[in-house]
């Protein structure tokens, strides 16, 4: 059945009630309520729309569309669970996205306006953003083999509850049949770009050529807990305080730098005893460093060192250092970064090649089959926050662009490289 | 009945036992199990060594002797909830001090050898920590008609359990004919100090003759939502960055006056959402500061607005303080000074008047009703931690002082200034 962009539009408006916040938002982390209201409209749609849908163990939602039996697929699709407060279109607008164009490039098949070699389908990826369950990617890290099934279904959120009592609590838990790895010849996602280069240079649409170098840590700061009153000076051993100088050093760490090249951050906290008479004994955080550039990167994970050993001796605490993720400037296939700007310049869109800063599924997927990663324009840059915005004709762009990157993916156009 | 030091001692190890942790200390924050417990096993050496136990609606434990039949009570008394992973003497050794002291002084008296005017009574002070719920020194601030009564059972910890649903799940919810402030005449506490001037220049037990200066403040940092990685650096408005300024400049605020003049702290926050992929949109931490000196402390709090001025610009947040407590330099009774000075000289203890710098419940019962207020050493001044320790030594010629203190305030030498 195919779709009109004012379908599109209007399912997208829809889909946005779910975990509607009052600030114009969404939050629907993974394996919640909301998120299981999502799933379940979503499976609706895509029975509606003549997909089989599938759920695979890691709470992966698939939609399949077979054109061509027996052939492998043609895989769309991105996530739709979110941040707290978070926007309507951070993942959820590539897995509509995916949909529809599945469903549009579908109808074409089945009418014999294209010469299909593989069969296509759309997936709602489990857990992409890892704020109630880390790792972030979760669902597409099982897929492609990085996370042991075993483990993903483990992993508790701060409440104590696991990946499988939050999946099983849900409806959508079909099981049986859903695509594995070996049943995909290629993957696209559209995302919003979540930065601002697009709008600034008032370009229509990005292809994804590489992913920024990142190097991620958890960060333990020890201290001694004792009273906040009484305690010299002196004589404290203050986990926060050693906490906050990291925190000062990390953001002081990207003004070494040109602007863009290095972006650095910390998150999340959490403190030990967490009283208010009582100094810290533990601060717990995380702490990313991303860049463009691989030397940027090993120079600012060499200062950071040296950083860390000064908030030590200020603070007298005992601070250590985990890496938890660690990857290089990541490049897309240089084939599928040419399909996908020979898909903008034939629908005459404006174009041109981009980072991403984020990781996407798609960051996994390009490591084992061959991906084309597409980006709309997000207004001024917002993401991970309500206000979060892309215009109604960037968003349909975006849609006649991935529908025309799927068509020529379902004809076999992408060479594996 | 009367007491003996080595039995002081040895309920000490037994009541130690309550929440005891593996690294030597105690956990029984207000109105948990554990507290329960203690507060179940004091009861029940209040009723074997002759009290009448009575436990008011804030959960104030009471046991009372009576001597002189009609006549108003000298209080003596602390508390038995302790931070987490606190140590074993915080409260407790001055709420087992006062009841062995009590024990002993109506044994004198019942046996003629005082001329009592008033009976005597010991009180475990219900949450005086203040790290389940807010505010510290509950139970003492309600008894003198500082805080309400409705309000303090109305306070809820960070699971939403209130103070009334917690003190209902214990077992000493005996109700009428609790004291109240009307029946007491006197009070007096011992506790150890929490610091090591009496360790540092050998003195035996300290006299406390004021109470440090304190601003206390809830620090809210307002920042904006966004993506930890594709967010530009000057584009970010990170609420935690922001918390890390404001802790540091505390930090520096107290170098910036001699040794001992200020203390500057902050110990709890939290942090929203607490995401590793989302700048955090808000803090929310306590700042306290105190000082021995009135101007020391104004012109601390003057800088403090500078500083949390330049946390904002620095940071692009919003920061604003709210004043939650303030106190001057307090004076306990100069005669009460007198009195237990006069004490510590007829048992011959090597003795000093001495600041306390935390609050204590006597801090609200000087305020209306005369008060003495006593210190015993703690070693290496360390507190609110496991490794708390006061030596038997110490620890008994306290229970001795305050027993001399407490025989002079039920013979009435005390008079009110």
């Amino acid at each position: 059945m195919s779709t009109t962009n004012q379908e599109f539009l209007s399912d997208f408006a829809t889909m946005s009630g779910f975990g509607a916040t009052a600030g114009g938002g969404v939050d629907r982390q993974a394996g919640t309520t909301a998120d299981h209201a999502t799933r379940r409209w979503f499976g609706e749609w895509l029975a509606q729309h003549g997909f089989a849908e599938k759920v695979d163990a890691a709470g992966n939602q698939f939609g399949t569309l077979d054109v061509v039996p027996g052939a492998p697929y043609v895989l769309l699709g991105s996530h739709l669970d979110s941040q707290p407060l978070a926007g309507r279109y951070d993942g959820a607008y590539g897995v509509l996205a995916g949909a529809h164009a599945a469903a549009r490039v579908a109808t074409e098949a089945a009418a014999g306006g294209l010469d299909p070699v593989y069969n296509i389908a759309v997936v709602n990826w489990f857990n992409e953003e890892g704020s109630r369950f880390t790792p972030s990617m979760m669902g597409s890290s099982v897929f492609t083999g990085k996370l042991a099934l075993e483990q993903a279904l483990a992993t508790a959120d701060p409440a104590g509850t696991t990946v499988a009592e939050a999946l099983a609590a849900g409806d959508r838990s079909t099981g049986a049949g859903a695509p594995v790895l070996a049943d995909v010849a290629r993957y696209a996602e559209i995302h919003i770009e979540q930065g601002k280069n697009l709008e600034e240079t008032g370009t229509q649409v990005g292809i994804v050529d590489r992913t920024w170098a990142a190097s991620k840590y958890r960060v333990t700061v020890d201290g001694a807990q004792s009273h906040t009153g009484s305690t010299r000076m002196e004589d404290r051993r203050d986990a926060l305080y050693g906490a906050a100088l990291v925190i000062a050093a990390a953001r002081d760490l990207a003004a070494e730098f040109a602007p863009g090249q290095l972006h650095t951050s910390v998150s999340e906290m959490y403190v030990l005893p967490n009283s208010p008479v009582t100094i810290a004994r533990q601060a717990v955080m995380n702490l990313d460093l991303r860049s463009p550039d691989e030397e940027v990167l090993a120079r600012a994970m060499d200062l950071l060192d040296k950083r860390i050993a000064d908030a030590e001796a200020l603070s007298r605490t005992d601070i250590s250092l985990v890496q938890t993720h660690r990857w290089g400037l990541v490049s897309y296939q240089p084939a599928g970064v040419a399909l996908g700007t020979a898909s903008a310049e034939q629908l005459g869109f404006s174009h041109a090649e981009i980072m991403t800063v984020a990781g996407h599924d798609s960051t996994n997927m390009k490591d084992v089959v061959p991906t084309v990663m597409l980006f709309v324009p997000s207004v001024d840059g917002i993401s991970h926050n309500e206000a979060e915005f892309t215009r109604d004709d960037d968003a349909v762009r975006g849609v006649d662009l991935l529908t025309e990157v799927t068509r020529r993916l379902v004809r076999g156009e992408l060479a594996a490289d």
